[in-house]
């Protein structure tokens, strides 16, 4: 069964509404606790965004392929994984519900509901960054999910975790979450300013993957036509 | 094999009673050994609960689903997984289980076999915590066991790891567990008067995903009856 | 094909050393590294040694069982698993094995090949936590052998990594591990007056186990019989 | 299907170049956060290496055998895995790869492209350290991969996870890789003075390996010969 637009959209929504909840309540509660340390606070924030990451994609990738971010989503409509006429409605899902995963986390922590981050995250190591990470991202996704689809959703959240300590911006590799988290004055936040630069570099890191990984394993490209994100595991019984 | 009923009790007597064990005998060491840093204790604490609960699931799982969670039992039982007579056996078999994970954690670290909890833990953004925290994790366990039961284990520990950080509360998330760490006056305490509205919380936050996950992923209803919490495996065997 | 004894020998043999060798060695790094802070070191010895239980366990597995444990084989000859004529074989290796694992530990550190530990380990407190360490390991490995083995390298070494914050003795659970730490002044030490009640405890755990089980899961025990350790994949093809 | 060497020797060079880039990226990371607590610093270089070890063996294992290691195609050759011919090319997609990922690990923090590390690792502890690290390695790649290759990814990240904390050379165990971190004078790096005996250690390490598991898996001989590293899932499609 290939479930309904409607409940694939609920899905793309709560998923990313949880996800971001944890990226932005794991970066208040490690920042809180860790005196002072941030190499704490993020491997606490790092930690908490695998584990999150492992657990909603188990979830939600059954129903709606837990894209969770509109990199992907763009990603697999170029693929043909999804049809176009999906695509905005899939990303006003994930960003409307990013946007709630913020205001979840400071409710849960008693702050108020929104705050503009003034944390700046500026300059083209940045950009590169994000541009890198969200590259490696989808590479992981192209590579992991045409040949085993069972173990994605551990790859990604792997990938994430190295990718928070090994690119400077700490990984965003997510317009959705990049947006809500400029709606955090905490430790995961990003000033509204620097917002444009990551999402266009994260784009052109998506694009550039998915090109090359189109290149790569060209002889898995029909069969991909048909599964894509091959954790649509229900796509099978309609 | 549909294990008895009594071999059910025992592995869920047993299960929680180790589960709990894990959880407030980390907070112990955690808090003697990390000189004060907070978020370090809080790591060691997460650590060994989401291990505790993959080696624990796996183990009892096949017996007796390894609820481990009254809040579990009940929404199991209302989507038909468990005979509603034996949903307070089951809850008596966790509580008592958990009281005695808090004694023998007392004992192995030489401290009197009970102590009342003076953690306050009180205030609506702790309760909303509570709400969000067993929401997500009865999510995770009907989206995640409905379609792919084998991963359910790591699914609902991973998920665990991420809300010790995410939400105010640390993420409880079970009243059997609440119950016994309020007789545990050390890191994973909490305070007898703040129980009721953790409990509250939880089951309400329980109901919500059940009755939305059965809305959300209703082809597999009918499925769903016969298989439920979907580690069951043995109940193919009677 | 079953493998032979001899290959069976070295697998247990190479195996404890190089689990051995884990955990003295990240015992040392960690102390040295931490700069005091306890907490951090023993978080070093944790991670590494569930690593090392998952890398072992799935290498050596297949060739002799990965037991790595005198306690473990002592409960499989219980259950029918191994003949209890290679019992001694087995424990022989492991012991022999262990003290290798110390012995290189040492070496690679720079330190004098071995060294009487001063850890003083003792009281009733820690003989409870072993007792109580070594129940929840054969209940893990009879539990989940039995009915998923391919899990068992993970939910081991998910229990180890529980184990070591829980008890209060960090969870030696294994005899022939126990005995090379003796010959270890460093963080993972044990005084050699300690061992004997600390081997004690273990056996008793691992029998009290071993017939719990036998009795909790009465169905699959014929089953259990010819295949025991689950994961000697490669028992069939003899 | 085989992928075509073109196809393969990018991935090679892909796979090291992000597994260098994780390497070195989170050493850099993990040194700025870490408030001169080198545990924490390297526990983050831990954990980042052993995620994305997990993220890019899926994702490249499938295309190439994901090697990024010229010991391991070395020892692939000796076993029939990849012909000789190809060893060169493989060895130098590596090289290549794993410099490039030493650039973008600069790039992306905001330092000079390339700089020599003057960072001693010297010793016959080291030496020994290194010629026991990639011994592990490859007898987990080897006990690993004939009897369970699915599996193979989990247990070579967990094996350097823990690896990293045993040896006193937090185990490079790789000669592209320790040649890139040559040209990087940040946490992960190594004098140039140091970089022979360390890779001749690893080559006598691997060589051991692979012949003591020739000896000690021989049943399995035949069908390594046609599989050798069993994750080149699509060598059936040709």
């Amino acid at each position: 069964m290939k479930f309904n637009l409607r409940a694939r959209i609920v899905s793309e929504f709560l998923g990313t509404a949880l996800l971001v909840a944890a990226v932005v309540g794991s970066g208040i509660m490690g920042e809180r606790l860790a005196a002072g340390n941030v190499a704490i606070a993020l491997l606490a924030n790092t930690i908490a965004t695998g584990a999150a990451l492992i657990a909603l994609i188990l979830t939600f990738g059954p129903i709606s392929g837990a894209h969770f971010n509109p990199a992907v989503t763009l990603a697999d409509a170029i693929e043909h994984g999804i049809p176009w006429a999906e695509v905005p409605v899939y990303i006003v899902a994930q960003c409307v519900g990013g946007v709630l995963g913020t205001i979840l986390a400071h409710l849960m922590f008693g702050l108020r509901w929104y705050s503009l981050s003034s944390h700046v995250r500026s300059g083209w190591s940045l950009t590169l960054s994000e541009f890198i990470a969200t590259f490696g991202l989808l590479s992981v996704i192209w590579g992991c999910s045409r040949t085993r689809s069972g173990a994605t959703p551990f790859a990604v959240a792997s990938y994430i975790v190295a990718a928070y300590w090994f690119t400077a911006s700490t990984s965003f590799a997510n317009p959705a979450v990049t947006i809500a988290r400029a709606l955090s004055d905490t430790f995961a936040g990003i000033r509204l300013a620097d917002v444009p630069s990551f999402i266009a570099a994260q784009i052109a890191g998506a694009l550039f993957a998915t090109y090359l990984f189109a290149w790569l394993v060209p002889g898995l490209q029909k069969e991909a036509q048909e599964v894509v994100v091959p954790y649509h595991a229900n796509d099978l019984r309609e």
